[in-house]
């Protein structure tokens, strides 16, 4: 199976007056990683330039310098670019930093940035900047949108030329660590931590080792009963203890460089130490004790919820669950365990409110997980540039009482005690031609990337560089699909479920409206709409959710008057006439977005279109569909939303547009 | 795997007065069906009466003769069965019909009847007492709930002790034609016309044959293109017809007792001839030519429409589409088609009114199709006894023009020109020990097969006929389970889709309550429920579809004033607060039915309870688990659809009960 090169395309660019410097590279440095910037850098003058580059080594009239400094500030993933007379001087504290330059380097030519006043010093504001696959050993991806898996295939792992370019791509935008098996861990990937599968890990390991990425490996909890023939899992157990003492032995004789494991523990029906009247801490714990020696880490989720909630009672919040669970324990946990606390209290959605743990846990280690994967916002069909949206989450403040006091505060280790430790994607790829399925997907692989490095970048620059480099600097193609990526976010939202509420989806494949899919069962996710209003009361007076958050926003979310429109329902269960910020009631704001959402996604798909001459006929055409598909989709979500309401409420649109 | 008995389970039968003539045989025919007639007498008199029944070869004195004789009006399969002296005599003009008098005698002697005064003339009133199967090659069954498939596993088909013992239990009640094989005939199964799969059915059939039933199959109607390799499946194309002779030709060399096929084209994503711009006459009469050198028979499926329908659009009606297809053709099949029409114009709900068809054709054969394996009916979790059921059916009125004029009157060729040829029903078996999933399930195998036999039969009359032979004569295990049985459809239609509105079951596995589930779908199944009323207009100023009916009840069914309660939101959209014969609105009717029939269930589970004692502790709790189930699911289905139209509606329960 072929694949492209997503934004590592490297076309060929014209008229590039600095192109003159990629002429000759001098380096002392040697090392896997030294190797791999070289030939990075060697691919890329060869298709951007034509022409192929020297190793030097004296140091030439005109070219490229690759040194390795000692300067604190750079740390141990930072780098400089700069031009000396005829030579740009690429500095870091490691190889890691020099290949990060180099990419930041290329990046710098497909765009056509002037190098002749170039001073660039670029240091990762977080420490983990991650990827999770949900890949599974059949070659099956969960809520996979772009065929299968690279990493696997019949039971067996793959390491090859597609692996390779992988890494590449993870290197070029700074991630620096990856788990490949999903955390539901089934069947066969359990075995991951069995000799014959190590092996073939290591081999992984090695390879992502010399791109600067670490591998983690998702773990099953039971896995000393499922292998080790143990009865029990309970974390206190000595026999358990023991086990995996000895079980992360025999993983880091085998794979001395595995970063760790990620856990998924006692959630939707995987084993946890719950099951053994344990609390989380305990079960993290027992396995951060036994993996420390190797300086490895337990990134433990926080997923966790009742998800046999009946929908009856309307007192109990999923959205509680995470904090109720782990707010209690903040401090319990050992200094090698990182909680992965997903950005909404729900899972993915559109819009929800961030986690009322961030901010307030203070003395445990924690990252933000977020989803690129688009399971509920549009599952890369429908198009969704989700930077923006991260973009807001990172720039919310948590008021958790210091000077600095946003979330991207928090995860780069700037308030709470240093104990934000990055943040986390559940990754959007397979082994479709295109990596993503939809070809634009690819922007929030590369957007996730470089907004985990950088916070303050802004999602509409980076967009730019993205189709700078994926297809071309054409004025046109980078305004008309700047606009596309920048409006995607904002529509999508205009024409799903409404003001925060969430869900509405089609049970099991989240992919297109049922208005009520969600609402008689048992998995916590309600609108409450009925006759009169909608929307879940989470104030004091419901489940007392909006209490949970440091007292500024606290006392922002506990009144539908204060409450921002866009999280209204979230929080409140309100009339259909209540007024909104904006000036409609309810209703009329639902009728409103529906029609202007559907009508957004038919000028997308114009836009698309005016691209045809510009774009290859094969990405072209691919892409064309997919935006036909969302045309149709925003239709039904937005007929249907509408004919809901309106045949629920008995309450005419004010612009007797069609409702059915 | 092992498996039961079922009701020819043969418990010992103590204190039974007639005993006696179970002693010898006399009989002076020979051949396969007698061998069988005689082996299942022996079987079960060793097993009631714990003694060996001796074949004499010369008239004993007391016993049990077997006779052919030759009496028109027996004709082929019916029998006599009488006392003279101290002999009982079973004749009939047939093997087969010996057969079947000997299952009647045993059938007696269960149920402890006197047979000093018997004198019993049956003959079957339906020429076709037919079974579909929609069992797969690789052993799963579509819509099974009783386990896979006994006929087929891994692409092989199987012919064992099993498939002898379906062949007993289908003779025992009179089937007299079965289908093995999936009306969707996908990948495999076409090849059931080649050579090597012609030979294994070959062994079936005959097996079938000596039970007096025929093996018929399913066709894909597009095998000439699959297998034939030809371009087309066009009905009138002469290479398409060529081929169908030959093929034919060949089949028949095979097995030359094969009954015929049965076809499903241009449904739901199955080929036919509307594909190639030809009528469904065409379609069938094409492969009715070529098998009628054969005295063939091919059955056509009526369930076409368009599934592909937008719910937007109130003009267009699903349960118009087979009588709009199919009533201008009357006249136009051959004499060996046989038109398979659904009882209903939905899809086996537990309540529709009657398709229009029947009453209306008058120059094609035809039979009704009804569903034993409860698809919409619980799925053999939820007990639903359907006899009483199909018995309404059957003696509706079609008021076709006749003296006799209900539908069994046309199924029995008593009207419309004796087109009526008989009745079919899609099975409910498996490979479950039991073969029906839930024990009490069978008797809707059994009861089909009965009142297949015989119209004017009571389902509670069947029942208990039924409880005899397969649990016990026990007045109370008799009195309980007809209570039982007799009282489930009503309730499972209490609980469940009110008023003939049908569906709001979940979407693809169709178990449980989903409310908006296929209301704004593609498949023509919708409720139209809003905060006003609730109901599908098919009334002139609607679809149109209620006076495709034979006048009196098109007029009846027209207006919502006269149309039956049961009906009524089938054939009307009408408020909430309409007033319905018995008095309530429709919303406080369904509400308290919804009450009641949760109820109900609590009650048939205790009932259930009572029988402890009385019932084989593996049959009792495999039984027990299945109300508990159908407990919850009753509660389900009452809860959220009360609370659904409590929340569209905005009208209180007069009771305030509780809703949410």
């Amino acid at each position: 199976m072929s694949w492209e090169q997503a934004w590592l395309a490297y076309h060929c660019v014209v008229n590039y007056e600095d192109a003159s410097y990629f002429e000759a590279i001098y380096t002392l440095e040697s090392g896997k990683i030294i190797d791999n910037a070289l030939e990075e850098l060697r691919l890329a003058t060869n298709k951007m330039f034509g022409k192929s580059i020297a190793i030097e080594r004296s140091m030439p009239q005109k070219g490229i310098c690759l040194m390795l400094i000692e300067e604190i500030s750079l740390n141990e993933a930072g780098y400089k670019i700069e031009r000396k007379n005829n030579l740009i001087f690429l500095s870091a504290n490691t190889q890691k930093g020099l290949l990060y330059a180099v990419f930041a380097l290329l990046r710098l030519a497909a765009c056509k940035v002037s190098l002749s006043d170039v001073h660039l010093v670029s240091v990762p504001d977080k420490e983990f900047r991650m990827l999770n696959h949900w890949d599974n050993m059949d070659g099956s991806i969960e809520r996979g949108y772009s065929g299968n898996s690279f990493f696997f295939k019949d039971q067996k792992i793959e390491v090859n030329e597609r692996t390779k370019d992988y890494a590449r791509l993870l290197a070029s935008i700074g991630i620096n660590a990856t788990v490949i098996n999903n955390v539901n861990v089934r069947a066969e990937a359990t075995d991951f931590i069995t000799e014959p599968y190590l092996k073939q890990l290591r081999v992984l390991s090695d390879l992502f080792e010399s791109y600067g990425v670490k591998l983690f490996l998702s773990l099953n909890y039971a896995a000393c009963i499922d292998i080790g023939g143990i009865t029990t899992a309970d974390p206190l157990d000595k026999t358990v203890i023991s086990w995996w003492e000895e079980r992360m032995e025999l993983v880091y004789q085998h794979i001395p460089t595995l970063g760790g494991f990620l856990v998924k523990a006692d959630s939707e029906g995987r084993p946890g130490p719950f099951t053994y009247k344990r609390n989380q801490a305990d079960g993290a714990n027992m396995l951060a004790r036994a993996i420390a020696p190797y300086q490895g880490i337990i990134i433990w989720r926080c997923f966790v919820y009742n998800c046999q909630q009946d929908w009856r009672d309307k007192k109990i919040d999923r959205a509680r669950a995470a904090y109720d669970y782990f707010y209690d324990l903040d401090g319990e946990f050992l200094e090698n365990v990182i909680l992965q606390i997903k950005n909404g209290p729900i899972d993915f959605q559109v819009r929800e409110p961030f986690m009322p743990l961030f901010g307030k846990l203070k003395k445990t280690n924690h990252m933000m997980e977020v989803q690129i994967a688009q399971e509920y916002t549009g599952q890369q069909i429908d198009l969704c540039y989700l930077i923006p949206w991260f973009k807001e989450l990172l720039t919310s403040r948590t008021y958790c009482g210091e000077d600095k006091d946003t979330i991207a505060d928090l995860l780069e280790g700037k308030c709470c005690n240093h104990k934000g430790r990055g943040i986390v994607a559940v990754a959007n790829t397979g082994n479709d031609e295109n990596w993503t399925g939809h070809d634009l997907a690819a922007a929030n692989f590369y957007g996730f990337g470089r907004m985990a490095w950088d916070s303050k970048l802004s999602p509409e620059e980076i967009v730019k560089e993205w189709i700078s480099q994926t297809f071309s600097d054409k004025r046109e193609v980078v305004m008309v699909l700047t606009k596309l990526l920048m409006m995607s976010w904002p529509v999508y939202e205009k024409y799903t479920a409404p003001l925060g509420v969430g869900f509405m989806v089609t049970p099991s494949n989240h992919y297109g409206p049922n208005i009520d899919g969600y609402e008689y069962s048992k998995w916590g996710t309600y609108h409450r709409a009925d006759h009169f209003g909608i929307g879940v009361d989470r104030s004091l007076k419901g489940t007392g959710y909006a209490s949970l958050y440091n007292p500024p926003l606290a006392m922002q979310y506990e009144y539908a008057d204060t409450c921002p429109d866009e999280l209204l329902l979230f929080f409140h269960h309100v009339d259909y006439n209540h007024i909104l910020h904006n000036g409609k009631t309810v209703l009329q704001h639902i009728y409103d977005t529906h029609f202007e959402g559907a009508k957004k996604v038919e000028e997308m798909l114009s836009m698309w279109e005016q691209l045809k001459e510009s774009i290859s006929p094969e990405k072209y055409e691919r892409t064309l569909i997919r935006f036909q598909q969302q045309r149709n989709n925003a239709k039904e979500w937005c007929d249907q939303i509408n004919s809901y309401f309106y045949r629920k409420s008995g309450i005419a649109d004010q612009h007797q547009r069609p409702i059915y």
